[in-house]
């Protein structure tokens, strides 16, 4: 249980609360009856808005958490002995209860990569299975973006995955638990970094991001839009009031709150990555290009600010930390946290 | 699209808004920074309050939906060839979209019952396959109350399923989405039609009295509960911002606005069911022992008021539907509801 | 265990040994080396006779027994949340441990039928769940010719149910674990009752009619065909020395052994019927269409059998048995039963 | 398709065709009838034998095929949110077309092993995710004996996995595919490998050591068996003329006729590899342990091999190549081989 005397929270983003604009959208939901499981008026502005972002194939099902989404958009495009290629540090691989293997059956061929991201080459090297009836069909290719790593691949990057698995017959994914901070670090749309760049299906996620509950489902091929109600019931992904998710991702999607939560959660990372330059014996594993930071430092110092701060060891052995920021990270509250870690880096 | 000049909906307790004392209860939640995944405050209140209620035993286990309290609860109890005995109305039966069937992997023996009540000799006369390799094990007796005609268990009901399941070796379950209504219905204790009963596991649904979105998982068995937390997570029910569903159930158990709630939407489905006495040919179906009133009545007057009221055909042919009301009916609801059929009836 | 003095079994068509033509071309399949998993001659040349048989879109695939046929076959046209409908009595639905809900995660349908035929009615009135997210979506239709009642499916009424199956973009599957039976019975060709008749996989059953265990997933949709290898492997149904069971296939499929086996069997099944005509309080429940004979009886008299014969109950309760013939049983076999039978009955 | 003028095979042991005294057991089991599924006096005296190997509480459980083995005595132990540990190059991680994910359910952990064998401290190191809700939990080590690359594990280092795996609260398992060979090169009895080791669950398989296709699940605990009867008939692995797949494992079993097959087979592959010393630029890549030689030769010396024999490239990229030999191989066929790759050798 966390003592309410603890400081702001550098475990998680979804450590923070709901910014206020989003439970006002939500009471502003609370408004007499109206259809369950998606038949009222702000889940139909909710799809009409991502048609808006996304194009008009675009369709966007809210659903009510990151796996969920994950779940639910992967299942899709997977049959029965198919296989999904990854990172080895795949959400999807390393955080879900096995959910992927257990809820859709199918094995993860999971790539070791240094920073986080794929690349063609990752795809091309994995194919050799196809045709093998002794091994799962690699079917899909699922990347996470920002990546579990805090790093961001660029709409180039993306685009190259893309049309590496669809020449090969294979469909790409993004998780998009911190897609926000991605389009937010490149300075891009939305669109850029999903529907411009071939992106099969992805997930659009708002509760790191100031949302309460409340992700996306947002399918680009139309033949594969139409299994996602089903899937997504079964899936136990269908809120019944779902009114009240779509409200929180059209908030989001409204006057660019988005990038203005993601945008500011970034800056705090880049103050703290900044502010670590000068302290002893802590660096920065990876580069800074979202709201995550991962530091190398000596675990009796980790362990010492731990005594204040909320925060996770990434690798305890090795000595690495990952420390987040969220929209309501304030400025104060990194240098607080810069302070006490310099005091625990002097000794 | 419903039509924003809809009267109030008849369709469904989930077509309802949000209780504005929950809305409160969820604003108050968002103060600060809490750990995720249920290391909060308000998670600890809400697991301290289910063992203030149904004994130091009980633990409660938040969730995000109905279906998902069902599969999360009955997975606990279910091996790899297993089957669950149910009645043929049941919801993980007939609405869950064969989640039961894909995600828990088992066979449902489901059992006819005129009222949707099942009764010990539904359970012995299903109990051949014990032992017979070619066929699933009964592992799971699962009832709704109410159920899913609105009718109630009484305590002694339920003790009884509960004392022949337990003897020949099966779980007894409960799909409570609607438990409100029942112990509403008895002018007795949540605890006394589950964990003084006998009862193995069973939900306690928020969603559909007055709720956002919360229902809890409540397992009176230490040895099942273990397992929970991660079939929890694995079953895309763990929500990460989880003060925010901790602090909706406490709100319903604090100061009984479960029973509130609940009272006053049964009383509305009374009222509604007095009104029809003298309305020609239309009659109850079931007795009217919670929020719900099945009527039969000529299909074109059913159209007929479908043109201004949202509700759903139970059985088309037979000409029968199902009205609900809810926390939030009102006596002038009802009341027009009932002129306006009045009106249609007389045609 | 069973007392070597027992005298001929009529529990089951799988209590007889091998054909000994079958056990031959066994013998005269262990040539050698030849590659595994069914890259062979033996493979090669049942692959072409089913060619020949149902003509050239037809694509045979030998898999090890009857469950593991009915996995492969239906499992080629269920998506994830699906449902097959199939008469109550189906052996998927009673007799394979549940393995259609835990293998394939679909639901069935499973629809009442006096005399084990399911009519092109039954289809269309389940068709109601199509579309509704909350349900699961029939897409497959599944008989069982000969039916598990013994009775036979015409080929006109077959191509009624795949016209209705078809019309409503449904697929139409046979669990042909006894087509060799229905086709003799008929005295037409097992293409008349499958692919001719507009069926769209079904499996061909080998081990009852003579074989050591051999059964054949038939595709007549070249799109599917490309997904069973790897389904067969998965579905644990792929023999590595495929040469064995593919000779035995092929020894049935040659100077029609099947049909030999089948028709000597069925006229068993029948002396044994008419045999009971002046037995007292012995009647028939089902027409004899092929090598099974339902009966009703006093229970003692069928309990006082059992301590001689080899048979089960179907309903203990109602006092029905059946009694199974197969490709080696005698007229004098039949004809000792049958006084036995009248001894006891005659008391 | 293989030509017929093709000489031995050394692509797979199950490349060769049945040992003559299994298929005269065979014939020999083929006398009238006999209860189905296993109530047979052939499964009766396997049962009996595998107590006499292994100890009054072992109890062996005839399966069809090596793929169905792992899938049921692993599913024994294995409960909704599991995972297994196991070499990155086991059979169930790399050839079983991802059952252990679609019909288990559960995660592999693989571990990466330069000689197929896993060690205490490949447990210990994978123990992390114990108790944590988003991951798996670790709850079966399944070793393969011989490994994937022709090794061996000692009595002792089978007692030190198990040991440590019973230390954490894991079972540990054994796919016992090629377990014959194992205990023919420790010149030891099949029982000191395994029941006198300390593991919980194995399969003893048939098939490539001179069975036609027989294979066994043979568990020593209790507690675990009784699941057995259901789970393998759920899992496609009952065989209904069970006295048939029985008999050719009691034949293996009679007369050390598995180890006659086994130590012959080892001893061809030790003649092959001995005759590889001279043959310029062709080396051994492991240790020579059982009836598989892994040797690196360039990629055009084992392409003009391949012309005129049967085997495949483990790793073409490394110019590594699988060659296997069998119980009927001779020492001609390895002369002749060793002739004919000397020749491609000298180009």
């Amino acid at each position: 249980m966390i003592d309410s005397t603890y400081p702001k929270s550098f475990a998680s983003d979804n450590h923070a609360g709901v910014h206020p604009a989003i439970l006002d959208a939500m009471a502003g939901a609370n408004q007499g009856d109206a259809p369950a499981y998606g038949g009222d008026t702000w889940t139909a502005a909710f799809e009409q808005r991502v048609k808006e972002i996304f194009g008009p194939q675009a369709e966007g099902f809210p659903v009510i958490n990151g796996a969920g989404a994950n779940m639910v958009g992967l299942g899709l495009m997977l049959g029965r002995y198919d296989a999904i290629i990854c990172p080895d540090t795949a959400h999807i691989a390393t955080h879900e209860t096995g959910a992927a293997e257990r809820l859709l059956g199918v094995k993860l061929v999971t790539v070791p990569t240094p920073d986080g991201k794929l690349r063609p080459d990752d795809i091309t090297s994995r194919l050799s299975a196809l045709g093998d009836p002794h091994q799962p069909q690699p079917s899909v290719v699922s990347i996470s973006q920002t990546t579990e790593l805090g790093t961001c691949y660029t709409p180039h990057e993306i685009a190259a995955l893309a049309d590496t698995a669809h020449a090969a017959g294979l469909r790409l994914h993004i998780d998009g638990a911190r897609l926000a901070n991605a389009a937010a670090f490149h300075s891009c749309g939305l669109d850029a970094i999903t529907s411009a760049a071939g992106v099969d299906v992805f997930s659009f996620g708002g509760t790191k991001n100031g949302a309460l509950a409340a992700e996306a489902v947002v399918v680009l091929d139309p033949s594969l839009a139409r299994s996602v109600p089903f899937l997504r019931r079964q899936s136990l992904q269908l809120a019944s009031k779902m009114r009240f998710i779509s409200a929180q991702l059209t908030a989001l999607l409204t006057d660019d709150l988005w990038r203005q939560n993601a945008s500011h959660a970034n800056a705090m990372a880049q103050r703290l990555a900044d502010g670590l330059t000068d302290i002893p014996n802590v660096s920065l594993v990876h580069p800074v290009e979202s709201n995550a930071v991962f530091a190398q430092l000596p675990t009796d110092v980790a362990v010492t600010l731990q005594r204040r701060y909320l925060f996770h060891f990434w690798d305890k052995a090795a000595g690495i930390v990952r420390w987040m920021t969220a929209f309501d990270t304030t400025p104060e509250h990194v240098d607080d946290f810069l302070g006490d870690l310099r005091k625990a880096a002097l000794g």
